[in-house]
């Protein structure tokens, strides 16, 4: 870093959001009803409407989330000055339109306004921050921190530095979004697109080619997934989720019985070679995944969490059954 | 079909669950709970013990789900042998190993054994039936029944006929699932791999090249499925979850915004050109499917629905905030 970091994450009380638009406007929304004072720009001339039209519809749900101390969407300033925006920021969440040169641009131009020392975050949906950190001058301070719609209810933030990025200021973001509420990925690696967004793009690009093809209506694409793999996700990840397809063989017998699945036209996406260091790879990372639970206890939880999904959202008691 | 239907789906009693690993095991659970009698039947030496054992893991969940009038776990019977298991049967559910010649020998021995009229359903992970149904006598009741795992616990079918399959047979079992409790899409195309399928394989594979290539560790792509994506899943699909990302723009704003990123390397999946036709049709469906719910009541359905699996997961209260 070009300075030091200027406050601790913990002690972070306003927080500014550049672009207002619905992952802006989410961030600011999450940033209010965590506490924090939020000062937001945005370019178009209604977006002070439109935010506060957003926080204000998000509001009660927030509300019976559980609102911070204090918190208040009175907190709320909207300026039309970018260098208003962030003079007085101690951190600062960009979610700009998804192009590059906008992006870099923007980038440069915050890092000139934001006081020394203060991270600044992009919301990127996948790009680089090598690529988009080229034009500031000071790009130590800069961090991807890509969140999920609406970032005020889902948890996930994948955090990621660049070839220039201090690693003290990734780590800073980090424990940052901790405190603030976010459920953190700190990556190691500038995989284009992170790692969720890789996963769900896949889905998405199959989910295209299938409308496309006269496969499968958008109805049907979503009711398979909310009817079905969608329930399990939101308690336990695909991976594990897979091994316990395997029964009490866990993600080993999975493999043995489906990896010939691999070859067949399930997808568009071309398999990768299951060869013994991949078949390795993935048996151990769930056995780390799971943590010394064992494959029953893994069911049990899994069953505990999808029965509670099933009730949360509505949908026991269907069927007529055999009387 | 070569001789008319038997039952009525409403009617049925007595179910055939065909093979009793993890699949076949779920299905006589879900049955059992349903108040059917269900005879079973597995080659496996210990396919009774394992099955009893799956089934009783599986009863206090199904009992706090609430089972049917009469309905128990000792209304299970299990056969070592094939014919007598499908006997009496008034529908026949098949979960043998994923092995395309197995099926066919097994769907036509069954086909074979079971009383006339009666549907027989393979739970295959993605054959197409036209493929499995060669060598069957009467290839005109059987049908494709696809589950997911567990089939006691998730809804989804997804039902479709092979290119002998009798309509009435298709329609028959789809009616009997609805009956039983499932959520059904009745598919028109013999797609391989079906809808959820195709989705969640795309995803598993690129999972599958991330740990190949280093990219990710099994447990940060979990988190980040779980954490993300998956909580939206849950609840709405992906067609609309992205058309909201939209914001007040829907899903035409959407492609807008994130058409150009079908370029980007954000998956391995190349993507389908993003012409008009396709463009018209994405949005048309999500009009459908929304069917008149204006964008603003589908952010609160969603986030209504997000909150209560954040609650129901116990994933409420994180965070310090900024006090």
């Amino acid at each position: 870093m070009t300075s030091p970091l200027m406050a601790s994450p913990e002690n972070v009380r306003r927080v500014a959001c550049v672009g207002a638009g619905v992952i802006g406007g989410g961030w600011a929304a999450h940033f209010l009803a965590r506490g924090y004072d939020v000062t937001a720009w945005d370019p178009a001339p209604d977006a002070g409407q439109r935010l506060r039209r957003l926080v204000d519809a998000a509001w009660p749900t927030l509300t019976s989330l559980g609102l911070a101390e204090g918190a208040s969407a009175d907190r709320l300033t909207v300026t039309g000055a970018l260098e208003e925006a962030v003079a007085e920021a101690e951190f600062v969440q960009e979610s700009a339109p998804e192009k590059l040169d906008l992006k870099r641009d923007l980038l440069a131009r915050l890092d000139a306004a934001t006081p020394q020392g203060v991270v600044i975050a992009s919301s990127t949906s996948g790009y680089p921050m090598t690529d988009m950190q080229t034009k500031a001058a000071d790009p130590s301070r800069l961090v991807v921190g890509h969140p999920f719609n609406p970032p005020y209810l889902i948890p996930l933030v994948e955090v990621a530095g660049g070839e220039s990025t201090d690693q003290a200021a990734v780590a800073w973001a980090s424990r940052f979004y901790e405190v603030a509420g976010k459920s953190v990925i700190t990556m190691d690696n500038e995989v284009p697109g992170f790692i969720a967004n890789r996963l769900q793009e896949a889905l998405w690009r199959e989910a295209l080619h299938m409308v496309a093809n006269g496969d499968a209506t958008v109805r049907d694409i979503d009711l398979s997934i909310t009817e079905g793999p969608g329930l399990r996700w939101a308690v336990m990840g695909p991976m594990l989720t897979f091994a316990l397809a395997g029964g009490e063989g866990g993600m080993a017998h999975m493999l043995d019985h489906f990896g010939p699945s691999l070859k067949s036209p399930w997808t568009r996406l071309e398999a990768p070679e299951l060869d013994a260091a991949l078949y390795d790879a993935v048996v151990a990372g769930c056995d780390e995944a799971a943590d010394g639970r064992s494959i029953a206890e893994l069911v049990a939880e899994r069953d505990r969490g999808v029965v509670e999904v099933l009730r949360a959202t509505g949908r026991l008691g269907r069927g007529e059954g055999s009387r």
